[in-house]
């Protein structure tokens, strides 16, 4: 191993080589579940270098791990021994074109840069979550990550025009193209995209950028019930003919937990409703966004009487619109605290499922009585993107050692109900047991045979997606 | 081999193996260019009479080759000796459902009958192009076929949600999710879309359906040149935020000949214009929709104010605004007569390359100036999804020999200006020389590795999109 790393740090540079504790950093999640053991962490600043990083570390039969921001949170990064190859230097904007509204990045470009980037242009990157100012292009790609707005922009893999990769034999796969429509063999981009590392690393993609929107309409409704929530969502989509970006649900199990841990965050309604729904709509059309005589925004005069139809019908109970961006941002804000607020409860179970839309509200009501049954006096705390199915439910059972019965109902309920147990956080090693037993076994085969005809040395991220 | 057809008898029912003429009707392509002599054709009424066919076909030796409408243009259900499996009577419509906005049908059901099933719904299906009439879904997926509204709904791929295949074991591999969000380890439908049955037979999908537009504005343009027409795209998508569906191309040449071979489908203008614009903009917003008191429909009247600005700037020359259904149906009848018009000509050159579109207008130019280099007085007949880039340019030389050179010049120039040799279409055979010459060399080595890996024995649709 000596040798191997003499010859990483004379590749790289000795400064890019770390060990020891310099290297431990990099092994922890950043919630602290997963404490790996990297024999080192390699910092390449091309694709060049992570290609030496592969070779070198295949000729040694070290594994090869990538790592980006460490927002993941399935351990997908965790590794005992292997090499961890951050892609933080790796972090150029290599292009951005109004025009053809493209951004050509590299994979250890954190979000943000890429939002404001765009925005410099007048344009819009749709894909946004709470950790984008930490997350990175190559691990929001590999992990086919959702965020906010997939309702309306869809997920990462959809905004993917264009890929660059460094394969398992170091070679440089370059699917760098800009166009919308390329029919030229199989779409291999299609396979590296949510694969987490473990058929080559993501070093460079080309990403569609949208115009940015001109106006939003955002508001926080107190919905009676699930169905009447989902009759705002489509109400509002047909009035303004599919212009709602994002459809965020959060029970009153979540706004209990959101005014214990961040009372500073406050909260829209003098009582916590059953229900809590962010909407926002944007428009990029001038005529939606511009002002009339009395200073009302189309759009936002659009949300008004949706909300105010659903308030005379005794649909919503309550709704607050956001008068100015800083009124946005802090409905936001209490939607963005929620990977905080789930933490610092033990023991606990954390779910990223995906259901039906119309079966959302049977699965939290089956899931409710079935938690009852098996743990009486176990907390949930729910939050999701209801226009795409997704809910974070996350359980916290009141002993140990209930976990893997809570996970099972969980899933179990989810299989009954035609839904998914992964939806965008990615399976690293924390979904490897639902994989195990939720996945058809045929698929599974099919997985196998791929890896091993990508990676036959089975050295990119070993023990991660497939079990 | 009398066996092996004995058995696919006692499988199917002796009516459903075709041999003989029976047989060579289907090892025809439509246009007359593929002419192959399959062993037999296997007319499986199911996903285990599929499977069967696939197995038996195994254990014989045999290539297996899905056919659908046969409305293919490269050549991708050419065989000599294969089994032909068609899935003409896979042609059922498991369930579509309103709430859910999607529809799950066999890979036999032709595409203007999930149109019509859609419909009645209030729905749409937004995978439209000519053939639409005989195309089956599961050639739209082999093929990952474009089409008109590529532009505002994607691809065949984007709007694909599950996918169920018969594997090259004879397995059959159950992808048929509903959901929008699935991360549940790779992506596997992604491989069998646009692979052409290379790797698979794909039997039934589950597809996205969205709301019907309540109103279409629709027109015809003569604009003086492409940087021109895009500032009607441009224009269009700003004033109404993005509710173009579709935008064509039929340039001078394309029109000339519609005069030709199709008189009775009229002309919109005088005088053929060097460049005709079918431009056509949708809503499912009632306001957008609902007439006023004057009986103009909002949308209209935008598309209206934008063209009437553009003729006062003099950026186009004249437009013709569907006023009826039947005048927005004569629109489309010619910009869809562009595969029958195509034809008829030879020698001839077809390509379906896609251009960033900003460089659509180089491509047009630099092409016409060296192809008059290579054969002067060789003709040209251009059409094409400019939204897109997606260009379908024909050239027909003045004499036999040269196809091979002309198609070199126009991928060359391609090439140049970061395009594809293929959008839309395939792979097939047509464009197998194209692969070779064009296609960067890790990639094809991938896609071998994921052949191999999928295809070991190399009896899925052999010889095509893989050179």
């Amino acid at each position: 191993m000596t040798e191997f790393l003499e010859e990483l740090r004379a590749a790289l540079g000795a400064e890019h080589v770390l060990t020891g504790d310099d290297a431990l950093r990099y092994g922890r999640d950043w919630m602290g579940h997963y404490i790996g053991h990297p024999l080192a962490v390699a910092r390449p600043a091309s694709t060049a270098g992570v290609a030496a990083c592969v070779t070198l570390a295949a000729r040694a039969g070290v594994a090869v791990v990538p790592i980006g921001g460490n927002t993941g949170l399935v351990g997908g990064t965790m590794t005992e021994g292997g090499l961890l190859v951050s892609l933080e230097r790796m972090n150029r904007i290599r292009e951005i074109r109004l025009d053809a509204r493209l951004v050509i990045a590299e994979a250890g470009v954190v979000l943000q840069k890429i939002h404001e980037a765009a925005e410099d242009l007048g344009l819009y990157f749709p894909l946004w979550f709470g950790a984008r100012g930490s997350a990175m292009l190559g691990g929001a790609l590999s992990t086919n990550a959702g965020g906010s707005n997939v309702l309306r922009y869809g997920s990462t893999r959809g905004l993917c025009l264009g890929l660059e990769v460094v394969l398992a034999d170091g070679r440089v796969l370059n699917l760098m193209s800009e166009l919308h429509k390329d029919n030229s063999g199989y779409d291999l981009k299609q396979l590296f995209i949510g694969a987490e590392g473990t058929l080559g690393i993501i070093t460079a993609a080309v990403m569609k950028l949208v115009p940015a929107p001109r106006a939003h309409a955002t508001a926080v409704v107190a919905a009676r019930a699930l169905p009447q929530a989902l009759a705002l969502l489509n109400r509002m989509q047909e009035a303004t003919g599919g212009r709602v970006e994002a459809f965020e649900l959060m029970p009153a199990d979540y706004a209990r937990r959101l005014a214990e841990v961040r009372p500073d965050l406050g909260q829209p309604f003098a009582e916590i409703p059953g229900v809590t729904i962010l909407i926002e709509a944007a428009t990029t059309s001038e005529d939606e966004a511009r002002p009339g005589p009395d200073g009302a925004v189309p759009l936002v005069t659009k949300l008004e009487e949706v909300l105010g139809a659903m308030l005379e019908e005794g649909l919503i109970g309550d709704a607050v619109i956001a008068t100015s961006e800083a009124s946005r941002r802090a409905i936001w804000a209490r939607r963005e605290a929620a990977a905080e607020i789930c933490q610092g409860l033990a023991p606990y179970v954390d779910t990223d499922i995906c259901l039906p839309v119309d079966r959302v509200d049977r699965f939290l009501t089956a899931a409710a009585a079935r938690l009852d049954a098996l743990d009486p006096g176990a907390r949930t705390i729910t939050v999701g993107h209801l226009g795409d199915g997704n809910l974070h439910f996350s359980v916290y059972p009141t002993r140990e050692g209930l976990e893997q019965a809570v996970m099972e109902t969980v899933e179990d309920l989810v299989a009954e109900l035609g839904g998914s147990f992964s939806a965008e956080h990615g399976i690293g090693l924390s979904k490897l047991p639902s994989m195990r037993r939720r996945k058809d076994p045929v698929a599974l085969d099919v997985m196998r045979a791929v890896k091993a005809a990508l990676d036959p040395g089975g050295r990119m991220n070993p023990g991660k997606v497939i079990p």
